[in-house]
């Protein structure tokens, strides 16, 4: 707070920087709701107007136009509207159909229906083109692969191929719902290790291989990581330790812990990792869903294991693991807006102090088609809290600075927003002229850090004194 | 609140429309500062480009190029950033130069330059195509007359019949600042009878002969109303009453005070609705800017003289006063975005309580170039409403239809986007197929509203019996 004025002086010097044209990424985002609502309903009325007579659905051996769909359903598309009341927890399931109607979710929002993902491919790409135009929003929409057949990666990476949904300005992450017991129950899957088959398997073949499996090989270079997604206060009783059943042994009908998940898929992706390294191919981050609700535990979890995390609210409650983020600058994408229409009131949201005390927050939107009111949603989420807590410009392009730090972005595109000894700590890593943060502030920040650090450090000599020689 | 699930519920069951589609009114927004920044200079940098030859001032005789004027401040268009800090209440001086140039001000900001205003008025119509885009939006912005000679209002009107600056979605408002003293000091006017006579005297000319005044006749025909701005929190020590000098007599260094503006501004507004009403022009409404500061009376002045304000952040202060905006269902134009800037954090802006009361409040952006991050200042502020006050569809789609009903727009638009019977009280005059406002919550306020009235008059009744037969 004491060096604002400088900071703001400083700033005032970088030629051709400003808060619009520092790069931000959008860190945490559902493909299935990135889209503003009004974008959904009149590409929905577009499709109807243009393709009314086209089978879309086919529903136990029933083929459905357009037309008859929304004739089924006794609506017009010209009388769908907006804002609807969205289920929260039945995520995987009613969460995003749009206007309450299953069907309509099946033919625009999935990638695998009957008209093999075309509609959602055209919106994603609809959505893509204005990031594109903005030129400095990137953004890392979610896709899900649930683990309940090995076939899923290949149908994505077909679905992606196909409908050419690539964009320089988005990058993949795939994310895992927790939700082995509903597979289990309907008897898809028997144990746990066949659910992590089917989502780790394709991806070691993919990488022994790549030549048997090119599409896949061709998706994987747009994909940069991992989510691991559900309703984080769904509780359970196992304790997840050494005597924990093995995954070829979890055949039981209970839903492993939230530590249980985030360890095995930790475990493969590792391993995944280390493979293709050697053989020079891409890795993959490991970016779960964590803090938003339930168990402190899971805090744990994830700062033993992610490399960043979403939502990160419950670290409110522990100084403790705040602190250790804070040491280990672990990530946090944080989502204020969600937050707010789900959890937690927006003045309530602990981003602004996890910012002033140092921790490496960004600000992402989850979900634009439930929550946000523009088609403009990252710079939204931005206004609010630029708005809300008095952010200085110095402040929102060190949140935009995370974003990019955090993001899946290649070293070389890192190299090309943030500059190119990004990877240097403190103020000789930034380059205000492409970030717009003011290098009081990296000082302040590398300093008081490096005082934290030694102080620990110190603490630690004097516990353990060093041999004398 | 118990209606809001019932409520919602109607509204669901009406047909191709929702908040995006419902008519929203910016019913306060000051034309020099109602674009986006980003927006302004990229423009700036467009005129760069293209135009760096073209002579754009004249200073003390001299001429200068846009080349010219760049290289004299030390500038290079390309190194001009966004968020500047704006000084508040030199509002009519250097609040709105863009990057703290005034020579940037007087080319791009103003109507009577070198250039005859064409800049201006080419952003200016950047932004009315952007509302007509929308379709769905309308705004009110202030151009400024000042009094300070006779031919402020040709001038305006040439440049808006020039530039062609007409647009469905724009409506007019003339602001008026209060700075008599000003001119008093340069010895500009003699009195304020002067000031009053240079604004008011050219529209009884042009109503009583609009053929001499072709120019100006056409322009007021877009022309809506009046606004009185400055800062209201200027202390006079003149008290108005009947003994106070007439306009004619106040020649001396003093300014008026607010009561004594407000007064002369309604009286003369008044005679000349008169006219205008007798020979079938169109009138103005009086829309003063009160109760964003200063004393609390400024709001007595508009209950008694105003057709609706801008702001009414002291009503806040005043339950007698509030109590009575409601009985009288004074529109109130209200901007917490730009009163949380300047003036009043936006958890404690009264809003959503004056909402929740009955008052007829709309939301309105003022200055979006100081204030708004997005394209689309007015969804943002509609947005960070209705986020951070949990507001429901039928509360937004109430304010927008406030928005409406307060502006300038004409009876026939009124009809058109309220419904034919908007004059009526009640949920006869809403159509909800167009306002998407629920009729239980119409009928809610009207039963409110006629039982407080009833008790008044009961009260009244007690107090003075009728006459007995």
């Amino acid at each position: 707070m004491l060096n604002e004025m400088a900071e703001l002086k400083e700033l005032k010097g970088v030629p051709h920087r400003d808060f619009y044209n520092v790069r931000k990424v959008d860190t945490h985002i559902h493909a299935a709701a990135c889209m503003n609502q009004k974008q959904l309903l009149k590409f929905i009325q577009t499709t109807y107007k243009t393709e009314a007579d086209r089978v879309v659905l086919e529903k136990g051996g029933l083929k459905k136009t357009l037309r008859e769909v929304f004739s089924s359903l006794q609506k017009d598309p010209y009388d769908l509207t907006g804002r609807q009341t969205f289920h929260r927890f039945d995520k995987f399931n009613s969460k995003y159909n749009p206007v309450g109607a299953s069907e309509l979710r099946e033919i625009y929002l999935k990638t695998d229906n009957y008209i093999e993902g075309e509609y959602f491919a055209r919106i994603i790409k609809e959505v893509a083109r204005d990031l594109e135009e903005s030129k400095y929003q990137h953004a890392e929409p979610r896709l899900s692969i649930y683990g309940r057949t090995p076939k899923e990666w290949d149908n994505l990476a077909r679905w992606f191929i196909q409908h050419k949904v690539h964009s320089r300005n988005l990058r993949w992450i795939i994310q895992v719902p927790r939700i082995y017991d509903i597979f289990k129950s309907k008897k898809i899957i028997p144990s746990f290790a066949k659910m992590l088959e089917n989502i780790f398997l394709p991806l070691f073949e993919a990488t022994v291989n790549p030549q048997q499996h090119k599409e896949l090989h061709v998706f994987l270079k747009s994909v940069t990581g991992f989510d691991s997604v559900d309703d984080e206060s769904k509780h359970s009783n196992h304790m997840f330790s050494y005597k924990s059943p093995k995954p070829e042994e979890w055949t039981a009908e209970e839903n492993p812990p939230y530590s249980y998940y985030l360890f095995y898929m930790y475990a493969n992706i590792m391993v995944l990792n280390n493979l293709r390294k050697e053989r020079g191919l891409s890795t993959f981050q490991f970016r779960p869903h964590c803090g938003e609700a339930g168990s402190i535990t899971h805090l744990v979890s994830a700062f033993l294991t992610a490399d960043n995390i979403s939502h990160g609210l419950n670290l409110k409650k522990s100084p403790v693991l705040q602190y250790l983020y804070y040491l280990a600058q672990v990530p946090i994408a944080m989502s204020p807006l969600s937050n707010n229409s789900l959890f937690l009131e927006y003045s309530k949201n602990p981003l602004r102090e996890f910012l002033h005390k140092g921790l490496c927050v960004s600000l992402s939107t989850d979900d634009p088609m439930q929550f946000h009111y523009t088609k403009e949603a990252l710079m939204e989420e931005y206004a609010i809290a630029a708005q809300l807590w008095k952010l200085s410009t110095c402040d929102v392009c060190e949140i935009a600075r995370n974003s990019v730090l955090q993001s899946g972005l290649s070293h070389k595109e890192k190299e090309h927003f943030l500059g190119v000894n990004y990877l240097t700590d403190g103020p000789e890593g930034n380059d205000i002229r492409r970030t717009n943060v003011a290098q009081i502030r990296m000082a302040f920040r590398h300093e008081t850090l490096c005082n934290e650090l030694s102080l620990l450090l110190d603490a630690v000599k004097s516990e353990c004194p060093a041999p004398t020689q």
